[in-house]
């Protein structure tokens, strides 16, 4: 199948300088805030986001090199190995990454941003509205990671 | 910024053979099933992923030229425009699409699933486990798609 290629349309500016810096998810640190800065023909792509109080962003895990992508991962803090499919580790073999973030304002071409995860410097592919009657699964059970979630990390 | 590559891991099966065909979000036809064939060497990357009844995916819009790309949408059934960040428009810059879908079960390479809005043929990215302790999000709010989602379509 072809290979897929795609532009980042920007940069985010995080208080995460390298990977043991970060939360396991965004939503362990919800006060920390961050920027996320479209390139400027992507700014009038924003328009009409300021209205949602939360976003889907795809970045890239431009950290990992291409050669550390794994198909299978020891998740953090346990001692079984599942799929990077069954996981939600940076070393997926997609090298993509996706954060559900809280948007706290807007300023022209930034969003200023909470609940992220992502390291400083990741590029940006894709941002798009939350919204609870597509993205919401409140009936949604979990698989191995059932108790195991950490309260924060 | 350097450009981004991935191979797609996998392909979907589905009913919808045309962007007329499909929904607008898989949630408002939930009973459609469809199929996601994932590459031999990808098969080991779902392990684990059997416990978790819902799933997000990430795919190309393949049948979006690049040339049909938009920074600025016209939404479903709207006389506005926006950005395409603040919509769900399957010709948004990036060319990828997310969906939140429901596992029914997984056969080997194949997982069977619905709540599903891809097209017949489409390249799949990356899955993930839908966990809500991270993905949920009760609080959100909405823009200007407020009082105007669909029931169907």
């Amino acid at each position: 199948m072809t290979t897929f290629s795609v532009e980042p349309c920007g940069i985010a500016h995080t208080p995460y300088k390298s990977e043991g810096d970060g939360p396991i998810q965004g939503i362990l640190r919800p006060g920390i805030e961050a920027r996320l800065e479209l390139f400027p023909p992507y700014e009038t792509c924003l328009d009409g986001l300021e209205g949602y109080s939360h976003l889907v962003v795809l970045f890239v895990f431009d950290q990992i090199p291409p050669d550390e992508r794994k198909f299978r991962v020891t998740p953090y803090l346990r001692d079984i190995e599942v799929g990077a499919f069954a996981s939600c580790t940076p070393h997926r073999p997609s090298g993509i990454g996706m954060d559900v973030v809280r948007l706290i304002r807007r300023e022209g071409n930034v969003l200023v941003v909470a609940e992220i995860d992502m390291l400083d410097g990741t590029p940006l592919l894709d941002i798009r509205p939350y919204i609870p009657r597509f993205h919401h699964r409140s009936e949604a059970t979990v698989g191995w990671i059932e108790g195991k979630i950490p309260e924060r990390r």
